[in-house]
């Protein structure tokens, strides 16, 4: 179970479409198959404040100095982490969570002008240290989507360039991630089949309660 | 003038009631009278998306996890310093702000659960290390409306003692701020008169604008 607390916190990160939400349902139906209690959570999510945040964020957007939107995603982790996450670990209860952390420091530092290593501080500090038990990282491979448009098409036009640019980036933000804290992370290949993956993530998760 | 920016970042701090506002309409007089473009604020104030975190902040107290409120505070100060006080500064213009990064370490690391060291490195995180130029402390011994008021009864009750100990505290960890940077530091006995208050304000302002 968790090194510091009786329950477990499990964390899905990967692009959009990667799979997290396929992945995050199948574990909670095979843990509550076991007779698991279950937190399933995102950010912003479960607490008012929160929800409030995201309106100001959200609504705003273009008009906010990039610390203050830095500080606002950290205040949300904080009442999320503090009024929801923990309490449901000090219960001894499974945590599954659809993004955190990572999304955070592979998201928010790539592609603005925060560096990684201060977003990843501001959220610790904010989350009072608390780090996943596991989490999954489910890695597509950019290219794969990329050549096929190549073929398709002979160039592409400046946006289509910069997204792929992007998402590039955030997968070698998580790459290095995962890199960098091999006992935390699972890495799986998105495109395995959804029962394989599963499979895979459940043997991880069995390893860690037991 | 400012040691980054063309302007002069002026602030007060002191507890409720130490004539903050007096000295600051008194000096901004005088600074219009010289034919300075003055900025007066404080925070949250002076944008939007500060008021929408007050809401946030105000009416949901008692709810809030710590390190959120905190966070919160720090998201409001990243935007008004991005927001007024430095494109003022960049224009050349001087900003008396009633209370700042001060007033944060002071209230906030005193009598909650979080370091002042913390709430410091946060603050100047939000506002990108903006240290005012000048910091005018409205120093008011707590002891003298405390010893006022034990003449007039024989004991405080708890909630009487409490409060004369929150304000003590308050105080020593201003004057423990002011010591730590003399140089940015003004500090002045509140108890003297508004003039004479004013005179010594205008003489310290006049030596920082030469």
């Amino acid at each position: 179970m968790s090194a510091q607390l009786p329950g477990l916190f499990l964390t899905f990160e990967g692009g959009d479409g990667s799979g997290k939400s396929t992945q995050a349902a199948l574990l909670e139906e095979w843990l509550l198959s076991q007779g698991r209690t279950v937190v399933r959570t995102r950010e912003p999510g479960g607490t008012d404040v929160g929800n409030e945040i995201r309106e100001i964020v959200l609504h705003r957007r273009g008009h906010i100095a990039p610390r203050a939107e830095a500080l606002l995603y950290a205040a949300d982790r904080a009442q999320h982490v503090s009024h929801v996450v923990r309490p449901a670990l000090e219960r001894g209860e499974i945590v599954l969570q659809d993004r955190y952390l990572d999304s955070s420091v592979a998201y928010q530092g790539v592609g603005r002008e925060l560096e990684a290593d201060e977003i990843r501080r501001l959220s610790l500090w904010a989350a009072e240290g608390l780090l996943p038990d596991v989490t999954v990282l489910l890695d597509l491979d950019v290219s794969i989507g990329r050549s096929r448009l190549d073929d398709a098409r002979t160039r592409y036009d400046r946006l289509e360039s910069e997204a792929a640019e992007f998402h590039s980036r955030v997968r070698d933000a998580y790459l290095a991630l995962a890199a960098a804290e091999p006992a935390r992370f699972l890495v799986l290949d998105a495109a395995l089949p959804v029962e394989e993956l599963a499979a895979l993530v459940r043997a991880r998760v069995s390893a860690a309660l037991a």
